[in-house]
């Protein structure tokens, strides 16, 4: 019996939306389980971007997906689990190559073995290993959203996105050490600086739904993690530079980068991808463009055992 | 010669969006302005709830609004101003009543003197006399409005409400410090918390426009001024708890109080203003309930002259 699932790229921040906005990318991995009663644990057989993934099988993300959604159900793990996984998201450059893979690694499991999961389990799932749900939310739901941290759980909401604006993604050839990342944001922060994020998050939720370039400016110019995590990409101000120079309402990190995300009006698209593409050849640095629209569709399950099992496969096979 | 202007209340904040978002409220100042030759500065007349305001004329808020406007216009300022205001919006008590005074100032030196000021040249006016522009946005465009400081100046942008929700005002006998209130923040947040207050804010803006409950109560529930704020007024948290059990998404103050404004469902609007009262009432409180739909118009002009001064009267009378 194969299981086959496919999950979105996401690019998650989008400026002031820091940990709690992101939006899928139509980049996509997918993988198929195949479950063995042989005492094997897991394997996973990468192509495409994952090849050069390096990771024990044990301790891969597309593992503790599939371990977590188990757990969460009260399942028992099959015998042997082997993953045969494949994708065209570029690893470690803040386009949710993680949040992919573990969606994906749950969402495995849950077909596989007929748990029964919902996606907002799933979701808490994702988020409990990958510490925050910007980018698994829309992993999981598609489009643009925003979670929030609530007293009663996780809060998810699709954002609409107007239709005259379009994602710029410059993706260069270097990967960023998401913890070091992390790592470099401070432990405190002026309360005045504290407020004009809040204003830009705001702002990033009314500029997306409306369009208005001004929001969206202000928005994408934000203070909450980029000024810390910046200067670990190179040529991110010429890059930035470059998108608002061609016409970009604004530019900053794809998640924490290395890719840099830039929002246009839709007749300027084009030159702004050229623009930051340019900026960065001039600094020796070969970067790939990803074009995005808004209505990216979320992970999905396109081949299943026709009936799928309700308890775990070890105890029915 | 006689202008009129009405101005309406707002409360400002509404949980996450601190300094950034404010509503305009149904509760009206209303002002007009009689301008003489005879060399007599400004002389202010008020009524209703202005009555118990105690400041000398050429230092009331009506002056300085006035004078500024004058100012950004490069007009004389005219011999003898008379403002006859009244107004029933309570005072000191977190509901515009100091930016509808400033905004109704600023008009009504447009109107008498002809100046040809903008909407936004009248929002910075007004914002830079009370160091935000939250409360003086909604006064001067209506309904609710997101303000963004940005580099290219302050950027205003409407935010839609969705039409089954309800605002719910309880306004206690007491005013609160401003001031104060404002002291009582700290230099400095922890990381984590901005990071949870810029995601509520970008839930209030979603919230609001959605009327998702579940984001409302996470935005309601502010991490970045109410903490500070709350001790300063008597049966906040019962006032706060009880809108909450009566069926309020949340509560929280309304600027920076001592009013408390709550949003709920409009099926659950009666009971949670009739909880709100009673919770204060049992602390031997008397307050009074206002109620807000969300569709409030903003500042206007309801008498002018026929023909507008297109100078200072001074140099045409």
């Amino acid at each position: 019996m194969t299981v086959r699932v496919r999950v979105p790229a996401s690019s998650s921040n989008l400026g002031s939306g820091f940990d709690c906005i992101g939006i899928a990318i139509d980049r996509w991995l997918s993988a198929s389980v195949t479950l063995h009663n042989a005492l094997s644990g897991f394997s996973i057989n990468r192509r495409g971007k994952l090849s050069a993934v390096r990771v024990r099988a044990d301790q891969d993300l597309f593992t503790r997906g599939f371990r977590a959604a188990c757990g969460a159900a009260g399942a028992v793990l099959p015998a042997g689990v082997t993953i045969d996984a494949t994708s065209d998201i570029p690893v470690g450059c803040g386009l949710g190559s993680s949040a992919a893979a573990i969606v994906a690694g749950a969402l495995l499991a849950d077909t596989a073995l007929g748990l029964g999961l919902s996606r907002s389990q799933i979701l808490e799932i994702g988020t409990t290993i990958e510490g925050h749900p910007d980018n698994i939310a829309p992993a999981i739901y598609g489009g643009a959203v925003l979670s929030v941290h609530t007293p009663a759980g996780l809060v998810c909401a699709p954002l609409h996105v107007a239709r005259g604006i379009e994602l710029l993604i410059a993706v260069p050839p270097f990967p960023n050490d998401t913890k070091a990342a992390r790592a470099a944001l401070p432990q405190t922060l002026p309360h005045t600086d504290a407020a004009i994020a809040a204003s830009r998050a705001a702002a990033l939720v009314q500029g997306l739904a409306s369009g208005d370039g001004a929001l969206l400016g202000a928005a994408l110019d934000d203070v909450l993690h980029v000024p810390f995590r910046r200067g670990r990409i190179p040529g991110y101000d010429a890059v930035v530079a470059a998108a608002r120079n061609a016409g970009a309402f604004g530019a900053t990190l794809s998640g924490a980068g290395s890719a840099i995300l830039a929002i246009a009006p839709r007749e300027r698209s084009a030159a702004v991808g050229t623009a930051m593409l340019a900026a960065w050849r001039d600094l020796g640095i070969e970067a790939e463009l990803i074009k995005c629209t808004s209505d990216v569709a979320g992970a999905s399950v396109i081949a299943a055992p026709r009936t799928p099992h309700h308890a775990p496969l070890t105890t029915h096979q």
